[in-house]
């Protein structure tokens, strides 16, 4: 089986290929071929025995989406995509990478023809919805993003389902919680203080929070962000039927909560880290998003995520920290 | 006031036309200046005073929609599209006139800048939802379209609502129930039954009814179509907030009473020009279709239409057959 993963060198692009490399396997057909490509260059994972093309390539650029996919990949996990707060800020590169590099995958995809109609796994986000929201948002939600990432989140969904339709694919899209805690460095992502809120003080740094203790989220790690994807390149097109975007399961807190979970997990002195500095331009867009998701349709096909905040912080501590804090 | 129709060639698009001349003026301001384009030649409108621009051109190929803007049009009224039938017959033509025209449109308007920020009127469909269906499709109901069509149609609405978002136009979309009793010859779409059946016994031909009897559909007039448009066009930004798409109201029935309204209207002796030859693709793409919604936002909002498909076949009588059957 040959492999393709967009946005590769990302965060979750590079623990997807960790786990692929080390599972050597997807749902029991060996993997003996793996395409990883992004902006930036990906790294050469360690320990794959099969055939690997890493590129540096931008997917939106006349001819690369063509090339990519001419090796006829089965499995492909479209992760490429520039974050929430970058494309509110950069509306064409936002539309660019996000919407136009995705259709020019698509389009390749359909244009190679001849019976090739791979699987596409594709991450959206709950960022596709948009407030005013019911307490618990049910799977038959409208989706009316408030940013410009939500908005290219949505169209990519739609133009998944006709490919789909079409039968040029397979897709599935997955609609991502927050990732929660990412490892390393802040994003331009707005979301970022998620994180940050916990993986800085574990690691003896000051935080910054821009948002009220009160403001509700819905997260889940890296580590699930990635057996999510794993689990959506099984479904069939059976199981999931023309309604191919599935919002994820989640463990929905407040700030204040995740600033406790940090307390009860690693003890009483880091959340004094955390430095409050409100910035309205988060605050806004963070108050456009959904906190609190019923995903009876994800849960039915078998997805699973942690139970609690303290799980997440447990999570991080033993994939990012070695289990020491 | 400057006013642009896109798609004005249309059935639509032209009795949009035919009452912006008649009225002379939309919502108390003068149109002094009228643009009217479309892939066929426009008919120059009769009886208009202002300045008329003509021209037979497509949104679509480059440099067209900035051309179409530079004169700065104040309300634009955005028609043109392929209808459902041949989007899903011609997968390349459905997304360049549907989605790359529209959205040629809107980074026209995008990038003149300078404060012009136009309000944009977009005729959606309900075709862009998908069954399964609750028995009344309320305003927060996702999108899942079943067809191309459909799909282009959800996409150009979330473009919308998020140029509006950015500040760059002032967009709202509505969308039509089909549009019955439709004047003229019978066009591609696969909701041209819908009308045949009516019109072509009322004209002394035969029709012919693809589906079963029992299919239930979402029906609006002409007459009130424009109207839609019309009363769309006056709508403010603090009255649509965030959320720019709006189901219209309709009139929910059968074809089968349909048939019964004919009779009931016009007359004993039409029902038997209807021929059953039953079509599985027009049913298939039908059956996917929305039949019944419960449009409260539209309604709240002052939107109006008829109360029974007797009085949609009394405006036909009315604007088609100069009162005469």
């Amino acid at each position: 089986m040959h492999v393709l993963i967009t946005g590769a060198a990302g965060m979750i692009g590079r623990k997807l290929t960790a786990r692929l490399v080390k599972d050597g396997a997807l749902h029991g057909r060996t993997i003996d071929a793996l395409t990883l490509i992004d902006v930036i260059p990906p790294e050469k994972p360690a320990g794959f025995i099969g055939r690997l093309d890493l590129a540096a390539t931008d997917l939106s650029a006349p001819g690369v989406a063509e090339a990519v996919v001419a090796g006829r990949p089965g499995v492909i996990f479209h992760l490429a995509a520039i974050v929430s707060g970058e494309a509110e800020t950069d509306f064409d590169k936002g539309y660019r990478i996000n919407l136009d590099g995705t259709r020019a995958l698509l389009e390749a995809i359909r244009k190679v023809g001849d019976g090739y109609r791979p699987k596409v796994v594709f991450t959206s986000s709950v960022a596709a919805f948009g407030a005013p929201f019911p307490e618990a948002i049910p799977d038959e939600f409208h989706l009316t993003p408030l940013t410009s990432y939500g908005t290219q989140k949505a169209i990519c969904e739609l133009l998944l389902a006709d490919y789909t339709r079409r039968g040029f694919l397979e897709g599935v899209a997955i609609r991502l919680p927050t990732i929660s805690v990412r490892p390393g460095k802040p994003n331009r992502a707005a979301s970022g203080f998620f994180s940050s809120i916990i993986r800085e003080p574990l690691a003896g740094m000051d935080a910054v929070l821009p948002v009220d203790e009160s403001v509700r989220h819905w997260h889940a790690s890296p580590r699930t962000a990635v057996s999510f994807m794993i689990h959506a390149a099984d479904l069939t097109a059976a199981q999931l039927g023309p309604r191919v975007a599935l919002t994820m399961p989640g463990v929905c807190c407040t700030v204040g909560e995740q600033i406790e979970a940090l307390t009860r997990v690693a003890g009483d002195k880091f959340a004094s880290r955390i430095r409050r500095e409100p910035d309205p331009m988060i605050a806004r867009i963070v108050a456009g998003w959904p906190s609190r998701f019923d995903p009876r349709r994800a849960l039915a096909l078998g997805f699973a995520c942690e139970r609690s905040f303290d799980e997440i912080i447990r999570v991080h501590i033993e994939d990012e920290l070695g289990g020491n804090v």
